[in-house]
């Protein structure tokens, strides 16, 4: 194969430790400067290719390329931009195969979660039928941790770091002032159809009566009144009642807890909130004082606490997925391989995007307790290797220093693109 | 003067760095074994005293109390109780003296807010009146930063250096994510009475377009019209707008901000939630998405990515005052005192408690900037020393390892106590 020149984009919600991904795309393909010409990152995601604008990666520095391994977000701009099937969509396909063609772009990197892995998979058939092969490889990215195959997906070995920290905090503060103020402490975390973010912030518990003392998770029906009980129980017991709430955390009949009883004051779909509803709810039947905290983008962000685990696993599948391309593999993703030993180990996998694509993995009720308020042994064995580690940014005048990218443009070649 | 016992009690809301405090007291404490006995805690602050609950740290290990530097919260317990005058509530004072006299202390270190040194003083001149001499040293501590004399307070840096660095990081989540997704981020920070902590976040914008773009500080009164066009102007110049609101932001007539128009669904007086107040409304008028973040406790408990100035600064006013009250010193109180050098220096100064206590220290109007939406560099040079440095605690198995202490009380001589 001769020369041709690599696109990678970022997709969906972004990680603090997508950029460490890409890090790990641009370091591979620099050295491998025979076979790779140009890497490309589309700017603002896949949204990039089809207008034509292209970031020259190699005009940014080495020491720029090195710093995205501790920037959090999309350096290069993320989207949230699902394409339609090819039958519903063919404009969009032909466009991103001729925007390819006009610059040489045979392979094709695509940083996502269960959509996009779709995506790079129907760009790798269609390809191979327009006589244009371009080797496409999923690299897999999501908070959430719901990929299949992999143990776990970069992104969420952060998030779960940081939601075990601030609990375990956030617990100290309220356990030192539940003598005469606030009595019940609730964060809500993202996790829209899993409990896994929620699960980890179990983590925080180490000794009887740490906090978290109830997790609320999607996959558990609330039970208004048991859990009342219970926080009536653990203010009782421990002075204080430490709750972390899942953003999708429903009722038995499928709605969202914060969306019930008309108490959304905004009346918007959009999630968020959850936490001052459940911590209303408590002041209302059982009369403590509450605080809750909404940690929202802060989670998904936190570069500055993020698993060491994670960064490594993170740059590992971008650099894996240039060497995977250069091997001639398509349609293909690295995953998380976690060895069978006692001492946690893991190494790179593969898995096909047909088996990616479009599934999600739920947590297991096994990970969860009986009682359905916290996580079971299993879980910890599960979550506590992905946390372990910090790998601090660097910082200047106190504050992180992160990538600051020139992004410069390729020149166009092709007539503007309008979505139809 | 013959062996006595020293006192130390937490009072307020706590901060990632009081314990610091704690630390500074007790290890300078145990180097002068020959003047003081034992040094108690008292349990759940002054209210331990009240209720004879003293908790003997000489039991506690020194490892133990050495992780206090490290700990955040109020390792021996806080409390919200502000004692009324001696006028008012004459019993109070004299149990404490007769608590004090039954365990021989003599030495009693008060580290709190304006109230708390308000207290101090007055138990300092009523021991005097009394008979039995007690010196009485205040310890300053609060994220609010508004105690007069004092250069900062302890535990103020620590938030300072969180919020920043949330904001930061939330900033680029977004900055990431607009050009398909969500163009407004509104974070809520603390500060009741002045904007302190959201004028802190500034510190984040080191360039031109660096998050945040807008703060609401309490000092200035809320013009909607104004704000959202501001909004608007940075939503077209950056392609996002991340906000920092401050929980005191008011309106002209002095109303906080969430309360106005019944938003507050829950028609609590408990702030919190103007975050999504602010975002809705940017949302209704602007038709943007948004996100909004509430840090709450988080901010203040974050120990994990407290600043070093800070740990410094709260250990020093610990040890402080422990060598102020050797010296014989009674009703001061160490303060920071800047140096007047270009590079940020600081040493321990004295002030009396007659002069802290009960004064609440403003922010001034120059460190806002002219349109009342930013800080400016006067500001920044303020801010900016006391979030130097990282000072991170020791992790194991990926979590914060934090002081886990006996808190053994000891003995109890006197009657129970009844509050009247």
């Amino acid at each position: 194969m001769t020369k041709a020149n690599l696109f990678y984009a970022q997709s969906g919600g972004v990680t603090s430790v997508i950029n460490s991904s890409a890090c790990g795309v641009i370091e591979t393909a620099r050295k491998h400067k025979d076979k790779i010409g140009k890497v490309y990152a589309g700017l603002n995601g896949i949204v990039g290719a089809l207008n034509e604008e292209l970031v020259d990666t190699n005009k940014e520095t080495t020491s720029a390329i090195a710093s995205l391994r501790s920037t959090p977000a999309g350096a290069f701009g993320s989207c949230r931009y699902k394409l339609k099937t090819y039958q519903e969509n063919k404009r969009e396909y032909e466009r991103l195969m001729e925007v390819f063609q006009a610059h040489n772009i045979r392979y094709f990197l695509y940083n996502g979660g269960g959509d996009s892995q779709d995506t790079a998979n129907k760009i790798a058939q269609l390809s191979l039928e327009k006589g244009f092969p371009i080797n496409c490889i999923g690299i897999p990215k999501t908070v959430d941790n719901d990929l299949p195959v992999t143990d776990n997906c970069p992104g969420f070995g952060s998030v779960a770091k940081y939601v075990a920290v601030s609990i375990r905090e956030a617990g100290l503060d309220v356990a030192s002032m539940c003598e005469s103020s606030t009595k019940v402490f609730v964060m809500e975390v993202m996790g829209r159809h899993a409990g896994w973010i929620a699960g980890a912030a179990g983590l925080a518990t180490e000794q009887e009566g740490d906090a978290p003392h109830i997790i609320l998770f999607p996959e558990i029906a609330f039970n208004r009144e048991k859990f009342l009980k219970k926080v009536k129980s653990c203010v009782k017991k421990y002075g204080y009642c430490a709750i972390v709430v899942s953003e999708g955390a429903q009722n038995e009949d499928g709605s969202f807890l914060a969306d019930a009883g008309g108490v959304d004051a905004f009346g918007h779909v959009q999630l968020g909130g959850v936490a001052p509803f459940v911590a209303n709810m408590i002041k209302d039947e059982l009369g403590y004082k509450y605080h809750w905290a909404v940690a929202d983008y802060l989670q998904r962000s936190a570069r500055h606490i993020a698993s060491a685990t994670d960064v490594d696993q993170a740059y590992a599948v971008g650099k894996a997925a240039v060497e995977f391309s250069l091997a001639g593999k398509t349609a293909v993703m690295p995953t998380i391989v976690r060895g069978s030993g006692k001492k946690y180990s893991w190494k790179i996998g593969e898995a096909n995007l047909s088996d990616v694509a479009n599934v999600e993995k739920m947590m297991p009720r096994k990970y969860i307790s009986r009682d359905g308020f916290h996580i079971t042994d299993e879980a910890r064995e599960y979550f506590s290797p992905l946390i372990q580690g910090e790998d601090y940014p660097k910082f200047r005048n106190g504050i992180p220093q992160y990538a600051r990218l020139k992004k410069q443009l390729e020149k166009k070649k092709l007539k503007k693109w309008k979505a139809s």
